[in-house]
């Protein structure tokens, strides 16, 4: 049994607990937050804090905080030989580095708090300062059945990037079709089937081959069209976009 | 029991064909294309033709053509009752007007060759000359189990390019998470629980609701370490959506 105290009250502190509190090999003894009134919504689940110094003992210390707070709080566990990680995809290993036993647990998912994840479709990246660490972590990402990778330091950051442009720009482009839509009178119901599809197709290709439209055609009569219909920064991203699929797929126009 | 002729060989015309031949109220008579050899995949479907004087008689006849081709074949039909239709998204229905009867039949999807559609999740978008034949249309895509849209041509060239933004410029961002990854020694895997969860969270929030991320946090510390990470197209990309964000959420940094 791995007894486990999360630090944090956001969108994946919720989760994680939710998860936690699932699995059988896990004992989840607090959440911490320092502020009470973010704690109201674990009260009924689990023993919450809000006083650093009332933190009860655990094997492994879950900083789900954000990045800016991971470091003041880590200096609290300097004499301690508890396991303790953060869980940032932003955020390098080296900021625990004063710590005894130290890591990374970063859950590469997009969390909101209204909606239900499933760990086991989320991988988890690993890293830490010794094998017998990583061990741990490994025993806490198979309790959650959660996929496991071993990334360090650099490779998060970069997977962290990514991970912007796959989700965090591909909804923005999703919200202008939206706009797109509702400015036409229709409704954004039509574009669903296309944005299910969109990344179905991912199952069977990868996504240089998954490409089409009128930038991978060259079809410039398409694009001059499109772009006379596009103004402000909505003509911007389709020029850079477009420009960027041409690069990419070696075409020129 | 409505009788068919499709024209075209590309990508759309061949799920057309498969999903024609399945429907248990269409009469597919014909594959036409002016190009003997891309005809050889249907042969042992249908009956192919590649002498448009040679077409066989039918209620509607479906140009499958690329935009360019679309006007020049229509003027084969100048003297024809049939119902002849365009599936672009992005030509208006007027290029047809010199027929008698016409429309546009527009599939909103992404066709890849290798891989099977299911018409019953393809909204199809439908504008005639008249009601008359729009309730053709209406049988038609009914016979399909497709759901049906009246989108009228200014709208659909709008719906044309709200599916370049969520279809092709979001699988371009794949594409580019992908290549990071590659970069970095990891694999493409990693990062398909996330894209997945992209698309699946719009069944429950609308994609303004669903938004997340260093730019809508404000989160300046982030974004200059990701930009300081990106080199070339993919640092212009990462500015452009960045501000895009910024401006949709009303938020300043």
């Amino acid at each position: 049994m791995i007894q486990l105290v999360i630090l944090g009250a956001g969108n994946l502190a919720t989760h994680l607990v939710d998860a936690v509190l699932k699995a059988p090999n896990l004992q989840l003894k607090q959440v911490y937050n320092h502020r009470p009134e973010s704690l109201k919504a674990f009260e009924n689940k689990v023993q919450v804090c809000s006083k650093i110094e009332d933190l009860a003992n655990a094997d492994i210390y879950i900083l789900a905080l954000k990045d800016d707070a991971i470091s003041a709080t880590a200096r609290f566990f300097e004499n301690s030989e508890a396991l303790v990680v953060h869980t940032s995809g932003g955020v390098e290993m080296k900021v625990l580095a004063h710590l005894r036993n130290y890591g990374v647990f970063y859950p590469l998912q997009t969390f909101s708090r209204s909606r239900a994840v499933d760990f086991s479709k989320i991988p988890v990246c690993l890293e830490s300062n010794s094998e017998k660490n990583l061990d741990k972590l490994k025993q806490l990402a198979i309790s959650l059945q959660a996929p496991i990778y071993e990334v360090d330091s650099q490779q998060r950051k970069s997977l962290h990037v990514a991970a912007v442009f796959v989700n965090n720009f591909s909804n923005h482009l999703f919200s202008l079709g939206a706009e797109i839509c509702k400015e036409n009178q229709l409704p954004f119901e039509i574009l669903k089937p296309l944005i299910t599809e969109t990344t179905a197709k991912l199952e069977e290709l990868n996504p240089r081959e998954a490409q089409t439209g009128p930038a991978l055609r060259g079809d410039q009569k398409t694009i001059e069209s499109h772009l006379s219909q596009l103004g402000g920064t909505k003509n911007e991203i389709y020029k850079l976009l477009t420009k960027s699929i041409i690069e990419f797929h070696g075409k020129k126009l």
